[in-house]
C-alpha cells in the first residue's frame, strides 16, 4: 500500500430528471429506481474490491447524498464520517435548469447546445431569481454570500469553486493515508479528474464519467495519479456506460 | 425564539431484531419495514412542525443512521451536516446480545430479567470476544483503545460515555443557536433525558421513550429544559407508544 491514501469517485446514478431528459444542475431531484439500483451496484463493487472508504464527501444535493447512503449501507460502511459541501454540487445550469434537453437542442441548434453542454468556459444564460428552478431562496445556501452563489456556471467555474475543497478537506485526508470516497456529479467529478490527470480545456469536453461505477485513483506523494485516468472497479461496464452518456440528450 | 438552540431527540423505529424480540445492543441490525415507516413519520412531524434541524448527530449503528437519513430526506433537510459517534450507541447488552427476550425471562426469572433491563448500575454478564455477537473485530471501533470498548454496559455506563459528547459537541452548537437533531437509541436517549431533566437513578427505570416521534427540548441559558420532559411533536401517539414499549419482552 502506498503511503498516500486512495481516492474513490462515484457519480450518482439516474435521477428522476435524467429519466425525463431535463437539465438539472442545482435542482434537487431524487434518484429514480434505476439510480437507486446503480448506487447499490456501486456499493457492491466497493465491498467486493475490499477498498473500504474511511470517510465520504458529498454535495448538498439529494441524488449524490442518497447515492452515498445506499452505496455505503450496501458496502457495510454506513458508519464512516460524512462531509457535505456545495463545492461538490453539479454544475449550475443557469436558465436551462428545468428545460428539456431535446427541446433545447431543437430550439437553439446543435452548435449552441453543444457549447452550453461541453464548452469549458461558456456558461448558459443566468437563471432569474424568480425562476421556478432558481435556488435563490434555498435554505442550504443561506450562509453563502451572493458572490459565492452561482446563477449559472461553465465547467471552468466548477473547477474554480471545487478546488479549494479538494485542497483544504480531501488532500489532507489522503496525505493521512485515508481511503476517501467522493460521491458527486458528472461535472464536479469531471472538474476533479481534469485537475488530477492534467486534462486540457479542449480534451475535457470528450471525457464522460459513467454513473454508479466507482473510479479508483492511486496517487503518488504529489497527489498525481499513478495510473492516468484511474481504474474503474468494473472496467467493462464503465466502457459501455460512458458510450451511453455520450449519446445523452439526443433521444 | 430563545437564544439557546432547540434540541430534538428521535429514537429509531422497529429494527429486525425488535420484531424478533432479541436483545440487540451493539449488534448492527437494520430497520424493519415498520421501522422505516416510523422514520418517515418522524420526518413528516419534523417538516410539519417547522422545526428544521441545522445539524444531526447519530450513533454508528445502522438503525439510527437510517432513521436519520429517512427522516431528514422526508423533512427535506438531507443536506445538513452529519456527525456520528459510538458515544450515542445503544447500551451494550453484553452476553445477552442475540438472545431472545422471552427465553431470557423464562430462563432467569422476572427479577434478574428486570435487573438487567432496568437497573441503573447492574450490567448483564460481559460478552466473550469469540461470541458470535461480539464487536471485538468490528472496524468501526478499531481506533478505540480497549478500555473504551465495552463488553457490557448498564445505563450508568451509558451516561458516563455519552455525556462527554453532549458537553463537547452538542452543547456548543445549542449555545450557538442551532436546532440539533439527535437520532439514537432507547438507552442513549434515556441517558441524555436523565441528565437533562435531573431524573433520579430510581425513577429513570420507569421512563420509556417512544420510537419515531421527535421529542423537542427548549432549553434555558444553563441548558435546563424550560418544560420538564420536553414536548413530543405528536403527544397522543407518544403516550400510546410509551405504553407499548413498557410491555416489550413479555410476549
Amino acid at each position: 500500500m502506498s503511503e498516500v491514501g486512495t481516492l474513490v469517485l462515484l457519480r450518482h446514478g439516474e435521477s428522476e430528471w435524467n429519466a425525463k431528459n431535463l437539465f438539472t444542475g442545482w435542482v434537487d431531484v431524487d434518484l429514480s429506481a434505476q439510480g437507486e439500483a446503480e448506487a447499490r451496484r456501486g456499493g457492491e463493487l466497493i465491498r467486493e474490491s475490499g477498498l473500504l472508504p474511511d470517510v465520504v464527501h458529498t454535495s448538498v444535493l439529494r441524488r449524490a447524498i442518497r447515492t452515498s447512503e445506499i452505496a455505503l449501507h450496501t458496502a457495510d460502511r454506513h458508519w464512516i464520517p460524512v462531509q457535505r459541501t456545495w463545492r461538490l454540487n453539479e454544475r449550475h445550469y443557469g436558465a436551462l435548469q428545468g428545460k428539456n434537453k431535446k427541446q433545447t437542442l431543437d430550439e437553439f441548434g446543435e452548435e449552441q447546445f453543444m457549447l452550453w453542454r461541453r464548452s469549458y468556459d461558456t456558461p448558459p444564460p443566468a437563471i432569474a431569481d424568480d425562476d421556478e428552478w432558481s435556488q435563490a431562496g434555498d435554505a442550504r445556501y443561506a450562509a453563502l454570500p451572493p458572490e459565492l452563489r452561482p446563477k449559472t456556471e461553465c465547467l471552468k467555474d466548477v473547477v474554480a469553486r471545487m478546488l479549494p475543497y479538494w485542497y483544504d478537506q480531501i488532500v489532507p485526508q489522503l496525505l493521512n493515508g485515508k481511503t476517501v470516497l467522493v460521491a458527486a456529479h458528472g461535472n464536479s467529478l469531471r472538474a476533479l479528474v481534469k485537475h488530477l490527470d492534467g486534462i486540457s480545456d479542449e480534451a475535457i469536453a470528450k471525457l464522460n464519467i459513467p454513473t454508479g461505477i466507482p473510479l479508483r485513483y492511486d496517487l503518488d506523494a504529489d497527489l498525481k495519479p499513478i495510473t492516468a485516468g484511474g481504474t474503474y472497479l468494473d472496467p467493462q461496464a464503465a466502457k459501455e456506460a460512458a458510450e451511453a452518456v455520450a449519446n445523452q440528450g439526443r433521444k
